[in-house]
């Protein structure tokens, strides 16, 4: 199965290689980046037969059955809408886009082609969150009263990308909200958003928070947290917690390696996975796997369209919630 | 020292039973019941000299230098006048009232008697969140960003219980707004509170909540988040995380016992302590030696009348919080 | 039910107060010590009524019920024997002896007596072993195959104690072989010991080792091992473990807090429990409670005169099995 | 760099697959495999050019580099010679031979040719036993003074695999001692094995053991455990621990995600990884990388000839104690 790669930047890489090394059965034909002088080499190593600035080089190759679709955020829905037309299935980093109205036209596209579309909330598919949801979806912790998440990144990104990122909720907190709705088996209803700017005043500045805590109620009357900073010194903390009518069921932190060494000053072990490249490695892979299977074996992608609308609709929320101090319902977003 | 006990009912047989057996220097000379005869077999193993049916007993009695009260909330902050105006030092069960003029008088009685009173909040003594308060004080995970708090009862209390409990505020959370206070070192400002009944309906028709999700604003910028439930059916859940700019410090439930047992099915262990007595049982040791420290050296109490204020406060703004559907903030309250 | 203590060092004044303290039914009549004036004021604060040099005031007291021995190691199997024959019952710490016919001698004297003897191996009282052994017990774990025990002190006691102490393997590692006893639910038939002077070279000068890796045979076909330091610097090491057929049960130290630090340096807690004192607190209380229970009810004491004679089968056979650098089995020792 | 790959057996294949999809700059340009027929279609998937059922078609390929030696046991040491005379490097699966001369034998004919030889003793790149390693020898931990080691299978292997091991010491063990001597950093100079057959009758009949204890002596003065079990129902435990004089480092299992759900019945997570595949597949990436690494930029291969070497030696040196029922120096059987 030959796939073209649009957009070549760090997660566009990511995603490029863990194809080449991990998935025999998909290839990457052509890689599309403006910037192609950039990662010439790198598409060399993957012995990549072409790469093209013009993402319509790959549109048009009937050969070509999928579309990673890799750039920045402002052209996601864009793409999708042209790959849609042109028959090419789907992988679409999140978010789709920060606008609603621009995210439904782009999913009515990719209704009206009938062809696949998944988006890359890849924490569904990481081995602890996995575990959590298996757990909740087999009833084994019996209704779901209270989701509590955590998520905190070892730094803050840079002020270039903070000021392009659309805000704390629709780009870091997306995931948490995927999160919230994988994990509860649940819609959100209402959200109330608490921020601060504790760790870096340049982010204030920007008109962007770096600490929050965003309370969440769920269609099935459940409540929800979650907790975020953009600086968690110890590294990438993302833990996850489901407490229902017959049990709870948490997942911890992964770890390089559970050395724990005793000494007269204490005991002491290593800090978290540093990020999410190192954190979510596996992830990845597993989502790419679960994309090549859907358009292989013509399968519902496990996270659809839908599923790329709603943290949105919820960040929006979020964001109304911020601005007014008061909680806000996701049907007064959209 | 002598000491009298007014009210020995669960919580006031505990405080005599823990002098009596850990507090060599403290002696229980007098209980005041107002059902002694339930109790006479009781006070006769701990051979406590006096049972009698009126407090004013030991509030007549020179020889007794200390009060313990531990009769119902409701005649809390008059006792603590009588007790002030007859020159005894006073340690009293929280909360102190629900009603914040009545709890101000008897601060003021207090003061003006120059008695000492402490006020039951045990968990500050507790060996997992003393730590946490030490290591925040010790500016070991620099300033505050983010206090968690997780507090969950194995089952809810009767029906009867219920009604007359304040609500859950008042109740169950006032100790999780006195361990916010304890381990962020700073005062509350604003609540948010969701509610929601999801253990058992009998509870939301006494117009109770039994799930609860508090959002906290800090006066140093932390934020905070609470979650409770009347109903952990795997035991008492008890843990607190404090996240700052250097770090973070967080602790986890005592265990029975640390047995790991690993078979073909799986690896499991023993849920966490079942209820209060048995989690916090040192605590409560802790918390009469600190006061009787306070009495014997003239000390201040580590637990002071204005720690038994806030929490109530905190409580009620949650309660008006809950009911205006919207964050309130502490000083509407008072 | 009045009790007779003889010898009031270190484990004696410990009983006494655990007895004054925790278990109501019993009393400290006579605390008989040679150097009565050490423990004068000690005896005060418990307000124990007599304080003797001669033990003989205990034996010829029809009123003291029992007697707990915590004299010298080589005064026990006397007291035994004289104890049995004035018909106290006899709580006796551990070793009886370093002789085995000695040991015999007394054994038979309770037997003709018939007096209750517990021997005070505390640790079958702890609340991780005491659970390792159920679990056994209890078959979940099936037929049992490895039995490995981890037990290390933090400091070498002191050069005078070392001298009289019968050496490492009567003094420390006696405890470690009364639990492979306990929880193998088995005898041992052979040993193998391996020792080193790692620590200190004057234990060493002294003729004894602080290092030791001993290897057991079981009756019931399985192996076992126990590893010993002398200094462990990061505290009290008291571990076990035991493997079967169906699965595998483990235990870890206790901690004094569970406070778990995450800093840019790494993650850090708290060393285990210093020594014994804290570490086995609560078993001290639970084997001084079975042993009032016994008396009192007229049962067999949970740990009988043979429970007391194994554990120095065992350490002699693994004396002169580091001797003779051979397995040595224990019916060579008797 | 190509490389030959000879015996296609399931290390073989794993090795070929790793290499394939991992390592870039390392390419498998022929397997050699006596029955090609069954590896026709996997070296398909791989795109390896060449099948062949001679392996001197490898040693006689000029453009290959290296060879990896996958084939049985039997045939290491004459593939290692001619491979060696062939001037190919070497990576050589373990144990390089039962016997003694045949290895000094073959690792003379390396020394002669001036390849590189490394053998594989994967463990030595697991993340975990790599992290005590780098512990011990930061001196982190003092001087040595006992090494413990859990090894442990989740199921015995076929009764034909038990004919032809060389007996569990040389199969299994084999892995254990090579840790013993790189977490310890010294030789061993002394052997005593414990062994019994617990698990299955079978593997008695066959002249071997299932469940084994063995302790240890280094040269360096500490002492060292190994415990060893054909079955542990619940998966591979794959533990060790080093203690010293200045402290204490173990690491446990690794698990398949860290999920712990609490219920009224109480706390279960997942059992560990189920074999070797799942737990050490990282480091058989490690030590392949390794060996390209050393190949490629003429360094000393990480796991050198004498550490194939040792491991023998000690495993003779246990079978020897296992059936002289006596501690057997390594000087003994060399």
């Amino acid at each position: 199965m030959k796939i073209g790669l649009i957009g070549a930047g760090r997660i566009g890489r990511l995603h490029g290689e863990l194809i080449s090394y991990n998935i025999p059965e998909a290839e990457i034909k052509t890689v599309a980046e403006i910037n192609a002088d950039n990662v010439k080499e790198w598409a060399g190593q993957l012995r990549i037969s072409n790469l093209t600035t013009r993402y319509t080089d790959i549109l048009d190759d009937a050969e070509i059955k999928a579309v990673l679709i890799c750039s920045s955020t402002d052209t996601h829905a864009r793409l999708i809408t042209e790959a849609a037309a042109a028959g090419k299935h789907i992988f679409c980093e999140k978010p789709i886009d920060f606008d609603i109205e621009r995210i439904q036209r782009a999913l009515d596209a990719v209704k009206a082609a009938g062809v696949k579309l998944q988006i890359g909330f890849n924490r569904r598919f990481d081995h602890n969150f996995r575990k959590v949801r298996d757990i909740v979806a087999g009833g084994k912790i019996g209704d779901v009263h209270i989701v509590k998440i955590t998520s905190r990144d070892p730094a803050p990104p840079p002020k270039e990308y903070i000021k392009v990122s659309g805000g704390i909720f629709l780009d870091m907190t997306i995931h948490d909200f995927d999160m919230a709705r994988y994990l509860s088996i649940s819609e959100v209803e209402e959200v109330y958003a608490q921020g601060a700017v504790l760790v870096d005043p340049v982010i204030g500045e920007l008109g962007d928070i770096d600490t929050a805590v965003i309370t969440l109620k769920f269609k099935n009357g459940a409540l929800g947290v979650i907790d975020n900073s953009r600086q968690a010194v110890y590294g990438y903390d993302q833990r996850a917690e489901v407490f229902g009518s017959k049990g709870c069921v948490a997942v911890k932190n992964d770890f390089p390696n559970s050395a724990k060494l005793s000494t007269a000053e204490g005991v002491s072990s290593e800090k978290p996975h540093y990020f999410f490249l190192e954190r979510y490695k596996d992830s990845y892979i597993e989502e790419l796997k679960a994309f090549v299977d859907a358009v292989k074996n013509d399968k519902e992608p496990p996270v659809t369209g839908n599923d790329g609308l709603q943290p949105v609709l919820i960040g929006i929320a979020a964001m109304k919630s911020l601005k007014e101090k008061r909680p806000v319902k996701l049907r007064e977003t959209s």
